[in-house]
């Protein structure tokens, strides 16, 4: 398995509509990418050994944990915690809580995923809420957004975290010293919005912290990326995401019904073939597959149960990354500075 | 002025980037598709009657009420609610409110326009706070959507109030007999959410309102058209809403970038160029302009600032329509109906 040095990543290969082949060819792609990483592969030893044998380098770096149960998507998270204790997914989670990896991706049943990290894996020092981050496309490069489902009703405490903790990853994922950060609202100005997102701002206003506060911004600054981490509740958060989701696909549907409505569009379309490859690379979902569990003791990241190799491959890149370059250090380190005092800090003043 | 049976409808000519050429010319469109309305125009009269007099058949049925005084974009609403008491925007208002004209439509100032038609004409008996809503473009024709940012923190009530105004206005917009009604949440389950959703579906369901209640839908289906109305807080509508112009703003520009890029691109373009004019038509936001302050005694209705003669005589038509056909009549019987309860009714018990 691991030797010294390596980080290890484990992985529930039942999970996802195209498991375990995807799951297999994904932490193939992954490989190559990270040569330092090792994999726990949690699941069915009969489906997921002969995959594995046909991929020797993987299979090299690669660890088979046989597990006879499986999450499966329609599974109540309550159910899954009490009765899925030996299954794929539950195992995967297991083996970062007791060290033996770092990390954990699945691309199954995203309530039981979180409500099974939240459990076995626990919130970090000073973190009330784990909150769930991925990455949007934008204008210019790709803005992290949190909580996006995690949290229905938070506090002004609980945004303030999610900034904290946003800031550590976009620092990681993006290679920003000090993450632009704001906080989704009603209006750019200070009176606007609900007391929880006016207490945030004063908070991450006064703050020490390894971050730029922008203030807050609109829904529609969310896609033109002029901050790197968007901060917002688990209700909000959520409506927002699937709301890009929705007008994306009603856009490409629009474009394309008006291609093929006329010989003209039908034509036009066979000539226009290369551009339009080219903007489904831009605002392709599998380049921004992988949302986050952030605020637990491991790093958990849930890939789209639709994406193919490709896609698991990048959720398993992010997995690796935020591991690797200590994503939880940096959160704690934050948070230290925010329950820190001034006053009780003898003589290290935090200056604003 | 108005003869009888005429429908009176108070424009503020001072209000929106083009005023008041815009709103003479959108005021002559308007008058084209509704013969039988008339207009009072409130504004500087140097500046309305030289643009009026050039198209005679408004100005036959147009009386110009003269102002000085202009509420202007950067005016916070609680000084216009002071200090412009003699404003266009004002006094357009103020003939709702005693009688002279049915509805008041304004290009000009959001929160001005809201806080001053909030005091003006007071809310409607049964409905603690207006709402502001507005059509969305979606897969299957127009979907309604409120509340889009009147109220930031609503209780199940309020909520349940804004499916019965919103039921209304798509009944008399669409001309469905009992239009669909989704409430916007996290997810399609009845136990997701948070309390004030749950408990608005839960009143909805047993109610026996005139719409027919769809349950939750979520943010990616709010553009797929499954309902006709769309129930949100204002928190979460404003910021849905303007997720939804980021989007398309951000998905114009992609493809823009995407057919200037190449040789290639810029000839299919050309070829292209009446497909694209067609998806344009169909994501038109002069179409959709228009956002209805419902829920007040008299019809409101804020134009876009930067729309053209086109929008805003859609938002005039809008205006016409739902005073002609009396929304207001129709929310207070819906609202009778939820107040009724069914043991008081004296038999009358209604059927879920």
């Amino acid at each position: 398995m691991s030797g010294t040095g390596h980080l290890v990543i484990a992985l529930d290969a039942m999970g996802g509509d195209g498991a375990p082949e995807i799951v297999i060819r994904g932490a193939e792609i992954a490989r190559q990418r990270f040569p330092n990483v090792h994999f726990l592969i949690f699941g069915d030893e009969k489906a997921v050994r002969p995959r594995l044998d046909k991929v020797r380098k993987l299979a090299a770096i690669s660890t088979i944990v046989h597990s006879d149960e499986v999450v499966t998507n329609d599974m109540k998270p309550s159910l899954a915690l009490r009765a899925a204790r030996r299954s794929s997914m539950r195992l995967a989670i297991d083996a970062v809580a007791d060290g033996r990896a770092k990390g954990v991706v699945s691309a199954g049943n995203t309530g039981a995923l979180m409500a099974m990290a939240k459990i076995v894996l626990r919130s970090l020092d000073g973190i009330d809420r784990p909150a769930i981050a991925a990455f949007l496309p934008t204008k210019r490069g790709e803005t992290l957004a949190l909580d996006l489902g995690a949290n229905i009703e938070c506090d002004a405490n609980n945004l303030v975290q999610f900034a904290t903790m946003g800031a550590a990853f976009a620092n990681i994922a993006l290679g920003v010293e000090r993450p632009s950060v704001g906080l989704l609202n009603v209006g750019a100005e200070e009176l606007k919005g609900n007391d929880r997102v006016r207490e945030a701002a004063a908070i991450l206003k006064a703050s020490d912290l390894p971050l730029v506060f922008h203030g807050f911004i609109e829904g529609d600054q969310v896609m033109s990326g002029i901050v790197d981490v968007v901060v917002t509740d688990g209700f909000t958060g959520n409506i927002a995401l699937k709301t890009v989701e929705g007008t994306s696909r009603l856009y490409t549907d629009f474009l394309r019904q008006a291609f093929r409505a006329s010989w003209r569009g039908r034509l036009s379309y066979l000539l226009a073939r290369p551009v339009f490859r080219q903007l489904r690379a831009r605002v392709d979902p599998r380049r921004y597959n992988g949302a986050v569990f952030l605020g637990l003791n491991g790093v958990a990241v849930k890939s789209h149960g639709g994406t193919d190799a490709f896609g698991f491959a990048n959720a398993v890149g992010l997995a690796i990354e935020l591991a690797a370059q200590g994503i939880n250090d940096r959160i704690r380190e934050s948070i230290l500075r925010l329950t820190r005092k001034p006053d009780t800090d003898s003589g290290i003043a935090a200056t604003p």
